[in-house]
């Protein structure tokens, strides 16, 4: 019977437009954040206070939205005096490669990627369909706030072993949830135990100094590279 | 220029599913609920406190759940002593009449679909894909919790526009957040006027009667019809 796969060809293309961004940022030595969680777990503020932290250290940013619809979250970087760049899905559910490399002409029609030490790209906010989807990013940062529950992880796996490092986000406002914060490290102790963990509050401070830290080693490793 | 377009058969065929699980509905007289949010909106507790007050008017139900992983919320329901069949999606980011017509099986089979009053369909977390997915139901409700934020109205403007319903849940945490209601009512007033608008804390009881009395008419509307 003939087959006609749909996937494989979309994904492979979308693997070698990753892999042509990938060369891309190590000439420029850019060092590329994707970051990714459920709708308003707290993308935005989290780029937002890692990119005060990461100026503070002598680091340029710049930053891609990926929204289904607005510019909310891209005026809101430029408001912070960070270049921003929004990409409009138009309804889907994911950025995708070619997206990103749209974006990052934009950028280095601006202010040049020469200039840019780390790109955050906020992806859709999605926890199923954006990990598909290499992007080119040196790190993917699964965002998960204390609201959504400690279960997420049981449900919605491959997001949570997808990523190299997982921030739990909102601990500020822990005590009027019921988080089971032991039953949710072990289940990411199964899932991916090799991913760094931080438990943070992007819009009070708290664990922010050390989840920065953290992602400053990873950038300097790359730099290191380069 | 030949065009293979993809999208259109398979939203037929699920067209075509979702027509015959209407009229499947209709000879049982069984409402059905569609129920959309992100990740930990609290779909799950507000379909349990909704059964709570459901049953108390002397109405049966029973949830068919939609998971990527995991059966923790159809055991949640089991417990409360409601009809439950768990759906796995096995990675796919929405559900699809297929699924439900398997499920609508299973219940069938076991209570029997003339013993449901109503069936609320717990879709996977996710608020773009699952609004391209007719399941065959009466009423789609949307829930956004109160910590995701009002700008998501702007941002999904899609899923909000389509649901017959809007919950805004986790009302008893506001203070801890920056909700603007306002803002988000006014968004709300041009995307969907006609759409009834409850504020709920599930989990604490706060605003459920309001919706479930709704609810009610909606279920009476219906058996007036069938």
């Amino acid at each position: 019977m003939p087959t006609i796969n749909i996937e494989q060809p979309v994904l492979s293309r979308n693997d070698r437009l990753a892999a042509s961004l990938r060369e891309r940022f190590a000439a420029s030595g850019t060092f590329v954040v994707n970051v990714l969680s459920s709708p308003g777990s707290g993308k935005t503020t989290t780029i937002l206070a890692t990119n005060e932290r990461l100026r503070a250290m002598g680091f340029t940013s710049a930053v891609i939205e990926g929204d289904i619809a607005s510019d909310v979250d891209a005026l809101a970087c430029k408001d912070a005096g960070i270049p921003a760049v929004q990409i409009n899905t138009g309804g889907l559910c994911h950025l995708e490669g070619n997206m990103i490399a749209q974006a990052v002409d934009a950028l280095e029609a601006g202010v040049g990627l020469e200039n840019i030490d780390v790109i955050f790209i906020e992806n859709v906010g999605n926890l199923v369909c954006p990990v598909d989807f290499d992007l080119g990013e040196d790190l993917s940062v699964m965002i998960l706030s204390v609201p959504e529950g400690d279960d997420k992880p049981l449900k919605y796996p491959g997001i949570f072993q997808h990523a190299g490092a997982l921030l739990l986000n909102k601990v500020d406002v822990a005590s009027a949830f019921d988080f089971d914060m032991p039953k949710y490290n072990q289940v990411l102790d199964d899932l991916n135990p090799g991913a760094a963990r931080f438990e943070v509050s992007a819009r009070h401070g708290s664990g922010m100094d050390a989840w920065c830290a953290w992602l400053r080693s990873q950038i300097e490793e790359k730099a290191k590279q380069c």
